[in-house]
């Protein structure tokens, strides 16, 4: 049968390569990396040898990374573990409404605890605007959390003019990029940034292991406490096969980005467009240019957007509807409220996200099925036809 | 070359049945279980079938065992959630001075928002003892923790006594059973527990996968921040695979756990009889009886534990000298402090745990091979055959 797995963002097979090089870590060289003997202390060179993979794919030292679980472990590690640490120095955070729910919920948590939080607005394509951001700092702002990607509308946010008015100001910043390392280019230190979250499952790695980059000296209170594995900074015995998965994919990703862009764009772009001549009443969501390659993110009217996701299934398609962790949770996406969009309409939400194993082969077949898909579903709507208050053009045409 | 791995509380190798059984989540079912879709939804059932296997083995319900990354990050969800969510009715926790880093750590970081705590005392045992438990309970004790067993000195603390006392005050009573389960039985019911941990890599499964048993209804607070996974105890997309190696882990480890018991026991008696009686001035530490069935422990006169570690591994034998994430940041173990060990004494300590790959001719190889090694560093030692203060007599003489 013919298919297509178009939800990379929210999981993605395991690199043939980065199972391999996991596969002698599991029953094998299995020893404590805090151990002193021989067997420990050659695991632990092991783990600081991918740790310089990581490192190496987003410019960072090796001693900048620190292993995590997740990115969601990241995210909070960043968010809490800046906070409690600069506690004395004030109590204010800044994070936008479009973060992921590991941001914001981190920053709603520290609410209880006497923190106060902004969360910044963003305009109709999911962009953060610097001169916004620069009205809501003050003086006890110690810390501002603005997503490198949006992982539900694909918009790419100016972090670097955002990290550099922090960086002014003694302010930390941090970025989620779990949507975007492997995908674009990230580089810490032309991003300005003095803590990015990445995972490894999103380059190919195995579930059960990301990382938090943090620029030397910034202090972190740990998020698990216990020994002294990440250099105080993480307790509990290392994943190591985890490890091993996580840089392997890295050194791969680093080799082939470029290339893996360019595909991504092409594939895309072809999806995008494919699927706007195709389909009316369709609106692309996140900014048309500043996006991730691989991401293309619509709102079908009178559409309910976990029915096409079902019907696209059983043709052997997988996409999305929001972000995998809230799909359940929530039935209007806060992100598509944050961009302006009609309930009605965000209920519609669909996105592709590419990775580059897709072919062409697999997006002309999307672009086959999916209009004859979305024409049955607009059928037996009740409000498929029906006057509905305007909604602003699409941005692509 | 002949040897014996017996370090088996730092690291085990994952079973051979257990990574067959994760290999086909990395690249082929490598869905998100959160997915709305078929090839999530399939994962979403496996999750909870191995669910059900971790809850089979602690006699718990299937929805009562929140999956984590380590029995670190447990410990840590176990004490501050209960500690965040419990706060109106209470800041004071007890935790005994023999416990787990990332149990007495996560305590001291609660000490930093208002929480106090009470490092309870132990016996020259390890044992904690009920009367003494009743007496530093107060009107505002929230939470208790205490080990199941202790991983440097083997000592099994009686929980069923200490829970039962904290229940009939409405205390939640939390047991870190990482160093028991798997090794004697361990039963949610039997012994009155509200929370326990437990670790995959413990069992003979992977590195980076826990969990923690909550007792239903006990409301806990989430350390990791974000979307609902773990029904909205515990953010971060699911470690799969680390999670189908645990619950087959710990379906093995049920089915053998007489068996390996009395294997178990078997072993450590011929270990622990075969050093006392070829070796002079030496103490076995922790409990004679009340001990876990593969651990065996030990201070040797004017040792240096590490010396003595690096000598045995030159001879392929693996022990451990306190705990492997302590053992690069202290000098003297804080729980041979706490039995009361002479601190020139506790530098000579050495571990011994075994597991059910063990067998009697590597015990015979360790009781053939230490002797000789244990008088070679003596000979170099500088306070061999000097006079110390008298230590207590040997608990097992």
């Amino acid at each position: 049968m013919k298919g297509a797995y178009l939800d990379h963002a929210s999981a993605t097979p395991v690199r043939k390569e980065v199972l391999e090089a996991m596969l002698p870590y599991f029953s094998e060289h299995f020893a404590n990396p805090s151990n002193v003997y021989d067997m420990g202390s050659k695991i632990k060179q092991i783990v600081d040898q991918q740790r310089a993979g990581v490192a190496g794919l987003i410019g960072a030292r090796t001693e900048e990374i620190i292993f995590t679980s997740s990115g969601a472990e990241a995210n909070n590690l960043a968010i809490k573990g800046v906070a409690f640490a600069r506690q004395k120095k004030g109590n204010h955070i800044i994070v936008s409404l479009i973060e992921h729910h590991s941001v914001l919920n981190s920053a709603r948590f520290l609410e209880r605890l006497d923190f106060e939080t902004t969360f910044l607005p963003v305009d109709e394509y999911g962009c953060v605007d610097p001169a916004r951001l620069a009205k809501v700092i003050r003086p006890e702002t110690i810390l501002v959390s603005i997503m490198h990607a949006n992982n539900e509308i694909g918009t790419i946010e100016p972090i670097s003019e955002l990290a550099a008015l922090c960086r002014k100001k003694g302010i930390i910043f941090h970025s989620d990029a779990v949507a975007s390392v492997g995908n674009t280019k990230v580089d810490v230190n032309e991003l300005n940034v003095d803590l990015l979250t990445l995972s490894g499952a999103s380059l190919g790695g195995p579930k059960g292991i990301g990382a938090l980059y943090f620029r030397n000296k910034v202090r972190l209170m740990p998020l698990i406490h216990g020994g002294i594995q990440e250099n105080g900074r993480r307790a509990g015995t290392e994943n190591v096969p985890g490890i091993v998965g996580f840089g392997q994919a890295a050194e791969l990703a680093k080799k082939e980005l470029s290339d893996t862009e360019t595909h991504l764009r092409k594939l895309r772009d072809l999806l995008v467009t494919g699927i706007l001549d195709r389909v009316e009443k369709v609106k692309f969501t996140g900014h048309p240019e500043k996006r991730l390659p691989g991401h293309a993110s619509f709102c079908f009217e009178a559409i309910e957007g976990e029915a096409l996701i079902f019907m696209l299934a059983q043709a052997g398609i997988y996409s999305n509807t929001g972000s995998a962790c809230a799909s359940k949770a929530l039935k209007t996406s806060p992100v598509l409220v944050a961009i302006g969009i009609r309930a009605d309409l965000a209920q519609g939400s669909t996105v592709f996200t590419i990775n580059s194993s897709n072919t062409k082969e697999e997006i002309d077949y999307v672009l086959e099925t999916l209009p004859p898909v979305v024409a049955r579903l607009r059928a037996m709507s009740p409000i498929w036809g029906k006057e509905m208050p305007e909604y602003e053009e699409d941005i692509c045409t």
